[in-house]
């Protein structure tokens, strides 16, 4: 059991916590919870920590009995926690390396395209409403806030098990990757000249969405082959860019499953 | 100019960006940034305190010379700010009293039912997202969190001055009164029998959104005339509900805009 807080471990999971370098070094990541523990593929668990007074129902503890576990201390169990009321468990996870072709290989595929999204909840809502929808990945471009930050892990509610994502060193030449793979790119656009409804998305389909407060740069809006405009009522001058991308992937599942 | 940490002023501005209470009591809350003061209703504005370096640009100095203001510390200005980075502008307005009549009144009215919604940047981004799509106005339960929350009026950018909304004492009867004005109330449920793009959303239409981890208590969602089910793929098991919501909202305004 890990009892002081000079451990090394300890510090090492506060650093992952707070670190993306320090969890692109070590190649993981943390997830924390009960669902997260129980969704998390096995082949991908590093390492299993517990409060000293966690108390598995029965799936966790069969699952904990397959991964094994250390018990922390709970005095010091919410230090290596990223919430205010911690459920006493909490896994290293290994990071996963998908490539561009695992989300361009469907036959029609539905992808979302993020430019600097910067608020950790947007993305990890974003990534769980994607897996919803039904899209074959997630494209980011570098700047994007580190999907394998903690709050960004908690609110995809484990959708990032399951969703490809690909961070592109230069995200114009994913987009032109795109485009070669015969994929429409849709830009989200407040300057579209038609609404989000017009396209049919029945065929392989990315929507480009930009930061929270700046929308896309412009030249990057410029690579797609078109510009929709989701309609505003009122003086609404922009919708969050969460909620920008679930309109945008149901209204594509929408026509894909002809609703 | 403000410059004591024991200002009374300061101390009240403190305890009105914590306290519900504080809010209630003196029936005002605050807005901070240069986009919410410029938004904010003249006759509502009750004061504005600005930051030492603060340095309004043309609308916001005109706005200033009309409404007044008072000086803060550079020093004490984050004090009184909900922000990591403040602005340097605040004001204090006068809480909004609608009644259902307000909300009920349109010839097919669009509103959105929240019940126990704690997520304080979801219930902002329902407002915001609500006005987007149109609505009349948003019932919330009393358990909702408090809508002058500092947070939720951040993410309503502005819309918090604009849509309608009433804090329902007793839920079941603000439903029955919806009900009895001819709206349909459908009640988003994973139990839902029919697609939520099943339904004619044209005429009066309410939509009722359960807590974000618990969904709609049972006796709540019985009350509704149907229940509606958004399609899910992968393993995904309920969207978040903000998401939900805009998914909802925006099939109505398409249904309405004839997209």
């Amino acid at each position: 059991m890990i009892t002081a807080s000079s451990n090394g471990r300890l510090k090492r999971l506060i650093r992952l916590n707070q670190k993306a370098k320090a969890r692109r070094e070590e190649d993981v990541f943390l997830v924390e919870g009960v669902k997260m523990f129980l969704e998390a593929p096995p082949e991908k668990i590093r390492e299993v920590y517990v409060a000293e007074s966690f108390r598995p129902d029965q799936p966790c503890g069969e699952k904990l009995a397959r991964t094994g576990c250390e018990v922390v201390a709970d005095s010091l169990f919410s230090r290596i926690s990223d919430t205010c009321t911690p459920q006493g468990i909490l896994c290293v996870v290994e990071q996963f390396h998908y490539n561009m072709e695992d989300l361009l290989s469907g036959a029609a595929p539905l992808l979302l395209v993020l430019e600097n999204i910067q608020d950790p909840g947007n993305l990890g809502t974003m990534l769980r409403t994607g897996e919803g929808a039904g899209v074959d990945g997630v494209i980011l471009s570098r700047d994007t806030v580190d999907l394998y930050n903690p709050k960004v892990i908690r609110s995809t509610m484990g959708s990032v098990y399951r969703v490809p994502f690909y961070y592109a060193e230069d995200l114009e030449s994913a987009i032109r990757r795109v485009r070669e793979a015969k994929i429409r790119v849709y830009a989200a656009h407040l300057g579209g000249t038609q609404w989000h409804t017009g396209p049919d998305y029945r065929s392989g389909t990315a929507f480009l969405i930009g930061n929270e407060g700046n929308g896309l740069r412009e030249e990057t809006a410029r690579l797609a082959d078109s510009w929709i405009k989701i309609p505003m009522e009122g003086k609404v001058e922009s919708l969050n860019a969460g909620v920008a991308s679930a309109i945008l992937l149901y209204e594509a599942l929408r026509q894909r499953r002809n609703l």
